[in-house]
């Protein structure tokens, strides 16, 4: 999928909803625990119940990585169902990996090859050859992180140099490494109002943006500051939705959730005149 | 494992050496291929082979991934294998992992708890609570990125603000995170002069070089600069120990590359009195 295919379906759906799969065996629905594996049934009807609102579905490799190989079954259940169903979704893992370029390639081969995502997020601290890998499949996305959502940005993402801090110093280089089919950022919604910077350094490019409900970042104002031409966002939620409810309609009220998400969207994209 | 005792292991040894099991299934020996787990079976071969010089063993978790659930299934048998054979041997996943707390905590859950790992690495740039959660394991121990041993080290590490660059932030900030005994380095050795200052940061933390061998570092170099009171440093060796030979005959030579790395940190341990 690339850039233009990306905003085709955004206008289709008239929706940037990534839906986050990160789902902790602990918090799913007693219900459920009699099946044989009972995250993916989980995740399965999460899907069906969402997928009309969704342009994305991101599932956070560490919630199924804690459960070892079982966890890794299910994570490859749930990705192949996912673009078996709906091939038109973009399924990014949310990995964070990033590694010398000999290891990153077998990290690619773990996702992008092996299995059919199509896109995961890539740390930036080792450089251009720890992340060069991941952009070597046609059609397949990097998400970089740029600002995380979490408190330890302060640490070193805000760090310094000559009035050019660490983040956007990450932006600015990486932009070198990819183009805008193929490379997307990390922007937590904590910070909505630094989207106005960062659109100056990348205008076009898309973000995907954690934070938003859970931990406290607003949708109207990652709307305001963020969007672009061709939208350029994707927003996600996960707690907000897969866990609204933990009833045998917990389905249900996630469809609920994602729809409200949408029809919220579907304003901010009406009032930009992308739909 | 605590500082004093991983120093008590590398006296008794007379060594430093971290054994890097990169076991990549294209390069292990075709004879092994018709076993069940051929993966599991090299790495075993290659642990009876080197145990003796090897105070450390180090998976890259990427090259068990590439393989999926079932990679992942050879990485939860070789670190219950080593830990069953060789308690005293400290397993170090190099995992690179980091996100924000809560999904950190999982990570940690999947190396730390789940299995019997006794460090893992972990990447610095989304800051405190990203690294915090693994380091709530007692005898467990964080390895934190600083100063990697890649061409893209160049790209961000070295992001200089008033002086302090990157990777010394890095190493200055965290060591409020954790202690002597529970986080230490990695600092590439392809700069191995960059471990003179880095040692005026860090003098007493143990710090994990890797690089030295196929990607250039001299073990004297990192010896002469790196060794502190305590030896402080593990000193990983990968595919010179564990591919040096694809015969029959792979794990005697692996023994020997092995044991011909001991001898010369035997050498370095006894110029410094520290055996």
């Amino acid at each position: 999928m690339n850039y233009l295919q990306l905003y085709e379906s955004i206008r289709g759906k008239r929706s940037f909803l990534c839906v986050g799969l990160d789902t902790e065996i602990e918090k799913i629905p007693a219900f459920l625990k009699k099946e044989k594996d009972p995250v993916f049934e989980f995740n399965k009807r999460i899907i069906d119940a969402t997928h009309k609102y969704a342009v994305a579905y991101k599932p956070n490799v560490a919630f199924y990585e804690s459960n070892g190989s079982s966890g890794w079954t299910t994570l490859e259940a749930t990705v192949r169902y996912l673009k078996k169903k709906h091939p038109e979704i973009l399924v990014i893992a949310d990995a964070k990996r990033g590694d010398i370029g000999n290891t990153s390639k077998m990290y690619a081969k773990a996702f992008l090859d092996n299995l059919p995502f199509d896109a995961l997020t890539v740390a930036p601290y080792m450089g251009e050859d720890s992340v060069a890998p991941f952009l070597s499949y046609p059609e397949k996305w990097v998400v970089l992180l740029a600002l995380t959502s979490n408190k330890g940005a302060d640490d070193f993402q805000y760090h310094n140099e000559d009035g050019i801090k660490l983040f956007e110093r990450v932006l600015t280089v990486s932009q070198k490494w990819g183009t805008i089919d193929n490379l997307m950022y990390v922007v937590g919604a904590t910070r909505a109002e630094m989207l106005k910077d960062i659109r100056k350094i990348v205008p076009e490019h898309f973000l995907l943006v954690p934070g938003v409900g859970a931990q406290g970042g607003s949708l109207a104002e990652v709307a305001k500051y963020g969007l672009n031409s061709k939208c350029g966002l994707l927003v996600n939620s996960s707690r907000g939705i897969i866990f609204a409810d933990s009833t045998e309609n917990f389905d249900k009220v996630a469809g609920e959730k994602a729809r409200e998400l949408q029809i919220e969207m579907e304003q901010y994209l009406s009032e930009r005149n992308l739909i």
